[in-house]
């Protein structure tokens, strides 16, 4: 399956910068096209990454290398996940075998990385306000570079994009923007926006005008009129066809000068199209159509399947099938669960409801807009409106759930706190990747249980494996009076056994808990009379971690394990319960940031109502994620590298005990 | 000053509800608008609060009850803070003498205080989010009311409503939005879009299409036509004129069906506006246009400073001035301040630059603004553009300071992580109204200290008084390596003297320090031997509390009163210094959130150093706001609910002193 025949990339080869481009002619630059579609589809078929988004934009990419210079010209890809070709372009070609791994190629830009990358991009919409900001710096710096934002339009519906559009149609800076126009995001593309792009052909008020115009050449057909007068005519419609068939006339409104629609795969039209704006002063959008996918057939068919990959096998033409039989069906992931679950609720809820911001492929969320279309709602990427949209709808007597990576719920926090909790609407936030992720720093879902726990009227949950988190949905669904947060890792959903080689998972009709009451797993022991042994409190995924590294540690002394699947509240009959009987060592394990966490709500409880008390608190000792961004790579790495991994957590574990 | 001689309001006295609003024909309506205007002047002269927008929305509040009929239909309004005279039409007129007292009237709308209102806004642009949610809720639940979204054009620059604009245009969900432009939110208004509306008069393209359209009229006059092709030709005229003289083929392109603009000032117009555009089932925007302040002469000519005003002597043509001596000189706030350091390090910091997202008014900015035009960004209401924006610059080599309100940074905070931290970029934040303000719950700026705690690369400062806010904005520009946020409340600032009568301060020259290493203010005493004192800890305004807490405390012991002027860094240095020393007792006090906030840092660090001593860590008695929502009231009977008055302090110090 890995022994891709090597196709000759004579051209890619000579590459070693940007610099090289230059010299290439048209057809040479077209032909290095395919060999990096070629290079891509290979090396991602052995690593995984963004497939579909960067067979998209090889010939843009070549075109803004051959006409602008990198590094001292400004270009900010936003997401950063379509800039493949441009790595390879400038000089990390050679790295892309370590793509997303710990320690490689990251799958995103990064100045750290390369001079090349003029900013981090992780996550989507922020390429313009950068572009601003940038164009700002150097005018006042009288610098002279040039400076460009690639934006697609799935970001282009991100409201922070459009906030920036507003403001550079303001202050007139030098700013190009690349709109990469193929019709969808990470998901299909939603909203008006993107409806006024493909309705390009449909214009009423063209309409209008040409039907007027048809009817007074019709009645002109009766006198004599001379040759230019119907030149005069036949110009006005033509003008008043293009500028109505282009989408060009709402950024021209809002003072962007607007060029396109031009074929973003012919090489030789996007430089030109670039050279044509490159000097001008104001700012500039020149808008792209190119096909996510492009060149690799199965890509080009299912752009959705392939946006992110894990490695997969070269399909028909690209490879020999190494291994004919079907791929081993694969455990269910937390996403899965959690949709399905949904599913299942739905059946009996008619009023529940689903909002995702364009991550319906990454939640899983598609097989509930297949199942209940009429209540599935993805609103593109916007977190902001996605959130406030819930609350209107929570307030209107529906039973919203928005599916939303934590990650990204940052972008919502100012709606979770305002729009939601304020009037304690019962919104659902199934919280997908709370935890590290393998894409690194600008992905990590580490604050989201430190945010969610500071606002009031919340409740923070983590279901320890497939089962809970189905009782969690279920229980917060049907019973919640208030927001309910249910957050899940990037990871396999332990306990989601497969039945046969169907790939099912089976599971237990959901039962209705009570999700913040904590369960006792595991009774502890200790050696020495009269002392109580350790505490361990375990929040959601890391249930299972500490449920392991206890198996490792071989010791008269053995914790108490406690599924603690309520970050907030606290469950306080059972934690004021355990202080009572003279338990004095708590350890709290989570996979969030330290800082204001789970371990932290345990200490400011044990603080403040331990000023009801003499002295001598219980000691707490809180295991999560210090205080630095996180790089990428696998989960299970990650994990390690911040404690987690039950070997680090049964060798901490160990020392407290024993002290 | 407060004896202003009643008017008769003989149609007000009338109205007990929206209902009698449906009898009066639209003269009477015209007089009934003059009669509200008259009572929220004289109301707002006792009480302070929103005039200006108040007094452009009266007909409009007025048409928008004629019309509909709450609290079945719903009215979203935006903001909130332009809903006086709606409060006033729903039965609320008799309490305005209590507005944002506490306990009384509240400044915003909320669902809590009156059916009428349909749901809660403080914060701008997200009227169009909460409608498309109630919409899609009334269409589930097969109800037939109208939605209605009332938004300025201010908060039409907040990329959420965009984004939700974006969606409806897409969906086609039966909701109105009625757009009240009066040009400019807070502060005057930026952006291509309110460009874009300004530009009524002169759209190139139907100038184009009319010089067309007049040459072919010229060559037509030599030859005979009837008269029904002269009409046609005047017709497709017209119709290109009005579709391009008005703002709205921007909404149109994106799915919104448009009418306007009208005057908003014409009770009678905008009622028959909203009547027919009541039955359409397909989303609806209506424009009309408005002046903020309309019929109170000085706040027509000054929107701006009566936008949110404390009580104020009624001017010329509403009153005798009962006081003609000038005002006393009022004692400078922490805004003021602030924007003087600013203005006073931009003398000597050539790239230092300003940002704000409409709040140059609130947050005294606009004196830098004046200072340096070329150098001041007010971004419109985009706070997530304006922090994306500050970090492009940051990265290209300048020194931006986003001013912005605590409550608002809460719209920003993917892109405090994502685009500021990450790169750990100089990025100066002057966090405004940081603290319990008198406008409740929406604009508590109580979850900064604990979100910016959790987030790498952050230094997170808050100053004492006057000087060390001065020399903290100094040292921050010139010599933060990374991210700095400086936090001040909303409030006179401490030690800031009054020199003569003239209003200015004494401020001494901003002085480089060490802001993350704290300051022993006040030695302590014990009454024990051997036993040390009680360590207090306090941050940013809460020094000063906790200083005149001291005062009342008889004791023979007292407590060291120590500046923890930065909330991260901790200052180890020290606090490890008084661990080592057997300091056993340490209180912490902050005005902000509980959770994860500076006491739960202290908490943090003794339970993770911790891990290394033996046993009996020191206890800590945090003092902040508890997980409540906070309601609106003076900033000083809101400290003493939440404990944090010098006589409440006093109290839980001394508790804790004696136990």
């Amino acid at each position: 399956m890995h022994t891709l025949t090597k196709q000759p990339t004579s051209f890619l080869d000579a590459i070693t910068g940007p610099a090289e481009l230059k010299q290439l002619s048209a057809e040479d630059l077209q032909k290095l096209a395919g060999e990096i579609r070629q290079e891509i589809v290979s090396s991602l078929s052995r690593t995984g990454g963004h497939l579909a988004s960067n067979l998209g934009v090889v010939e843009i990419t070549l075109a803004l290398h051959r006409v602008f210079n990198t590094p001292q010209d400004q270009i900010l890809w936003d997401v950063g996940h379509q800039a493949y070709v441009h790595k390879m372009l400038t000089g990390r070609r050679h790295k892309f075998d370590t793509l997303r791994q710990f320690k490689g190629l990251s799958g995103f830009v990064t100045p750290i990385e390369s001079e090349h990358d003029a900013f981090v991009a992780g996550h989507s919409s922020t390429s313009v306000s950068l572009a601003v900001g940038m164009a700002i710096a150097r005018d006042h710096l009288q610098q002279y570079h040039k400076v460009v934002a690639v934006i697609g339009d799935g970001g282009l519906t991100g409201g922070m994009a459009l906030e920036a559009i507003n403001h550079l149609g303001h202050i007139q800076k030098n700013v190009l923007i690349v709109l990469n126009d193929n019709e969808m995001s990470i998901s299909e593309n939603t909203g008006g926006l993107a409806l006024y792009m493909k309705r390009i052909k449909e214009t009423f008020f063209y309409r209008d005008i040409k039907e007027k115009l048809d009817s007074i050449e019709g009645s002109l057909d009766k006198v004599q009129l001379n040759a230019g007068i119907w030149d005069m005519i036949l110009e006005v419609k033509k003008q008043a066809k293009e500028r109505f068939d282009t989408p060009g006339i709402v950024f021209e409104k809002l003072g962007i000068n607007y060029s396109g629609p031009i074929d973003g795969h012919d090489v030789n039209a996007v430089i030109e199209a670039f050279e044509a704006v490159k000097d001008k002063s104001a700012p500039q959008i020149v808008h792209l159509i190119t096909c996510k996918g492009k060149g690799y057939q199965p890509a080009e068919d299912d752009s959705i399947k392939y946006h992110g990959v894990p490695a997969f096998s070269l399909e028909p033409q690209l490879s020999e099938k190494v291994d004919a039989s079907p791929a081993k069906p694969k455990p269910k992931t937390y996403s899965d669960i959690f949709t399905q679950a949904l599913i299942d609720v739905a059946q009996e809820e008619p009023n529940l409801v689903a909002i995702t911001p364009a991550t319906a492929e990454g939640s899983g969320l598609v097989k509930f807009g297949k199942a209940y279309p009429e209540r599935f709602f993805d609103v593109a990427i916007c977190e902001q409106h996605a959130v406030t949209m819930a609350a209107g709808m929570a307030k209107a007597g529906l039973k919203p759930v928005v599916s939303i990576y934590s990650t990204f719920l940052q972008r919502a926090m100012d709606q979770v706190i305002h729009d939601v909790a304020i009037l304690n609407l019962p919104v659902v936030f199934g919280i997908d990747r709370g935890g590290l992720v393998e894409d690194g720093e600008t992905h990590q879902g580490v604050f989201d249980i430190a945010f969610l726990r500071s606002v009031p009227n919340f409740t923070v949950l983590a279901p320890k494996d497939a089962q809970e988190l189905r009782d969690m949905v279920f229980t917060a669904v049907k019973e919640s009076k208030g927001p309910v947060a249910i957050r899940f890792p990037r990871d396999k959903a332990v306990g989601a056994t497969i039945i046969g080689d169907t790939g099912e998972t089976q599971s237990s009709k959901p039962r209705l808990i009570d999700p913040t009451a904590w369960e006792i797993l595991q009774p502890g022991k200790t050696a020495k009379e009269g002392r109580k042994p350790a505490v361990i409190l375990a929040y959601g995924a890391m249930v299972d971690a500490a449920r392991q590294s206890l198996e490792l540690i071989e010791s008269d002394e053995k914790p108490i394990l406690v599924n603690a699947r309520s970050a907030k509240p606290l469950d306080l009959n059972m934690l004021s319960g355990f202080v009572r009987d003279g338990y004095d060592t708590f350890i709290t394990v989570e996979e969030g940031c330290l800082s204001g966490g789970f371990g932290a709500a345990v200490l400011e409880w044990m603080s403040t109502s331990g000023q009801e008390i003499a002295d001598g608190l219980p000691r707490v000792f809180p295991m999560a994620i210090p205080d630095q961004f996180v790089e990428h790579g696998a989960r299970a790495i990650l994990l390690d590298l911040n404690g987690l991994s039950k070997e680090k957590l049964a060798e901490r574990i160990k020392k407290i005990v024993s002290r």
